[in-house]
């Protein structure tokens, strides 16, 4: 061999292997809620760099979907070393991301859902407790131009909503397989007490296609304040729902972003969504 | 809400998610080696229609990492997704493709590598056990043009070595982070029968890059007959010996492909890696 | 300076640095037609290798859009630096390219359509004339399974339609931002033989959703042994014409891919395009 | 038909068809230069929006390679739809972008080049003269976290030797196939003011390598002031010096970027490179 070979010996190399230059950590966080009238988990990535008594950080938050719950994005989305490599490279700001609780396994007994229903006020939740403490215990976010919000699936519906309801809250939008209606028609709950019939009625009350349709002019000028991004795999069940929602804000003027990349309703899809979501949120940040 | 929410029932939708038009299995097998004296296991993916009473797939061998097992790609690399995602969208044909054991954890004491050592022939096993047991099992690959191998890190230099010493076997050879040589200087067993000492010392003798620095015209026509594919990230400590290796394939005139991607020698690089590596394979395929 | 800097000498190479590995080159050809009267013309990539007493390749045909001619793809398409370093790769096999006439600037004037109309058997010449004449000189294609067909707008259009009703003739189509139907609700022509009314007419007629919609099950069957990909920007006023159509393929259960990407109708977009056709069609040709 | 081709019509279409969302302008200027004893001409992207009297935008210097002109990147590059595009989805900011002339065809008697040599004080007129001219009349820049610049071959290497002498000047450099050294050895002029020969020692003398190795700690810090990104073809004759000047840059701490794609040293190759440069230079403006 000549002499080219000054690579790091292989028993360091392993030790070392998996850490970017930029490298954030994931804590396990609860805040007691009164609205929920229990502790809420939540997932909190933290960048390099990050320190309770330092500089501040844009936020983004980062919603789970049916069945899943505050861990789901970290173990099955596998999101810390997208994140990591996002800053290290530049694409992505560093920044805090909140992933709160809002559901759980067996969806009829476990509530699951980011809306208001008869007993379970998780969007007052949201608004009012979640935000306020995390923003304040991390030092993140604060205002519309540094707070972004994404998700999927059920969470994708619920970042939507939330920014049809809440578009002074958040400088971006980004939709992934997202949940935006439900067809109730002849729908029954299957027992007394049926959590996923509620989650699937509040998904259909809080339409975010009837919500567009139905805007007002001075609505829809909120509406044009934000980055939306709809993103959804061409062989998933909710594809015609997401490209209806392009079409209306389009008819409706309000600019948005569509994509229809390979896939289906799966975490493969979305552990690539987050290397796009990321850089666009950054991108429209105002900070 | 108005008539366009024809979607399926959540519930149904729910248990259908994660099946894309193309599933296929990851089996887990073993085949006894009189090279190595012991059982060794393999995972073997095999896609939609496989049958063993039907038709024939062409054959890709899928290579670990130091201190991992042939549970590797599938439990931490997550192929299984990627590869039904590849041939859905016909990006892919569609392939068996085999993962046999070549490690395992505390390399001190466990024997890892793709070569033959004294006490350990992995290279016998690998050509005259495994590549025949699996052909005639799965009713795959038969000869080069329908014969492929990739892999990571210590499988990178595998598959790039076993390509230099076995040109006729495989129409492609795709090295991800391939570890192709090791600087022995100065170093010395931690113990007797030090394992770890025993890999790096074959990697060594068995370097890539001394193979085509000292080929003959001959031997470098013979290389000509495959198709090169070198991957590596800009932060990954092994990238000055992949580009090297690069340069002196190209200063032999040896067709190759380079790619440096951001990224590090981490699994989310090599999960993204094979996005790229079987097209690359189906395409070089000569069925 | 250091030693490190071996580069070539300047002056050679600026005369080298457009040449890749495998070069093709572009020639302009012609041919008598006897089903419009008249001589067409049309530019046919050669790649690297090629040789009229040769061996033979795969064969693309890649049709222009409304107000185009033949030589679109190569001038404002710049086609040929994209397949030259695809070919080289090895993310494209060698293929010759068909790039017939189709059209011209003025269309009220000028004749434009993939279709028969009155006056003008497009379709005709495209089937009896152009394919067996390229096919015999540039010794390529010969076969379904050796033969593709991709365009942009009227030419994605006349690909889609061609393969609804020649679906024997091509293995894959790949359609870009797609004209595919035409409201003719209240149209008139602008004045007598009004040919831009003509060519929208006959689109409406051949309209490749009514097709689908109205297949029976034995011309379903047919349109399977095809692959197919439609590919649109988000912002392309066709965009909802190729997602219907999608959409239709899908519910009759026709396998087919479906991106939409950023862009609008422009050849950013179709630039871009080709490097992800020529994989596809390679990739579904049967050798 | 039925009634779902709600598409505008043709006529109308084909006019707007070329028009993104976001439709910016380019205008060719000039500025008479004391420096160089002449007037120099430039190309400047506005973007949508601009107004002289209106807000400001950063800005962003564009630079061509040897034997070409300010009309390079217009012209050959077909940088507008690209920036359009990229603007129009968020994936770049509004920019302002500064394309002068540095070259001409026949180099060897007409001048090239980005530093000061005898008799053409390049450099001089660039940072004295063009950088207050532009970001004053087209009120944008200002500052070095309003100011990135990037260029291709001699424009790469006039980009990162810029960075290397001015780090206070700009906030990121992409460098694209850069020429970034020349090697001499034994090369004489082809006659008397041979200004081919004069570029040539020049790039030498102002070896981007030979400045990283030979920095002190106080230049090292600097450098580490602002995003360096270098990105070059598999098979650019430049490779070698780019993957040096990288580990270079990596040994001495210098954070930066690396890309390795598939392609030679040609605009299709730097077509692509703006689609990650725009973005990259976005991200790392501090406004």
């Amino acid at each position: 061999m000549k002499t080219y070979a000054k690579i790091l010996l292989v028993a360091a190399a392993l030790s070392l292997m998996s850490l970017p230059a930029s490298a954030g950590k994931v804590v396990t966080d609860s805040l007691r809620s009164s609205a929920l009238g229990k502790y809420v988990k939540c997932n909190v990535y933290l960048p390099d760099g990050f320190n309770a008594q330092g500089k501040t950080f844009p936020v983004i938050y980062l919603l789970h979907g049916l069945t899943d719950t505050y861990t789901a994005w970290m173990e099955k989305g596998n999101m810390k070393p997208v994140v990591d490599e996002l800053i290290t490279s530049g694409e992505s700001l560093p920044v805090v991301i909140v992933m709160p609780d809002a559901g759980g396994p067996n969806p009829v007994d476990t509530w699951n859902g980011y809306f208001n229903v008869p007993g379970r006020n998780y969007e007052d939740f949201f608004f009012q407790e979640l935000i306020p403490w995390a923003e304040s215990k991390y030092k993140a976010g604060g205002s519309k131009g540094r707070r972004a919000i994404m998700g999927l699936s059920m969470g994708g519906g619920g970042s939507t909503v939330y920014c049809q309801r809440h578009p002074d809250m958040f400088s971006s939008c980004f939709a992934m397989s997202a949940w935006l209606d439900e067809d109730m028609t002849g729908q029954k709950p299957s027992k007394e007490g049926d959590r996923l019939y509620a989650v699937r009625k509040s998904v259909h009350e809080h339409s975010a296609l009837d919500f567009i349709e139905n805007a007002d002019q001075a609505t829809l000028e909120k509406l044009r304040s934000l980055a939306w991004f709809i993103d959804c795999g061409d062989d998933d069940f909710l594809l015609d729902l997401n490209v209806k929602f392009y079409q209306l804000m389009r008819d409706k003027k309000v600019p948005a972003q569509l994509r229809v990349r390979n896939g289906i309703h799966n975490w493969e899809y979305w552990h690539y969504s987050i290397r796009t979501a990321l850089p666009y949120a950054s991108r429209n940040f105002t900070l």
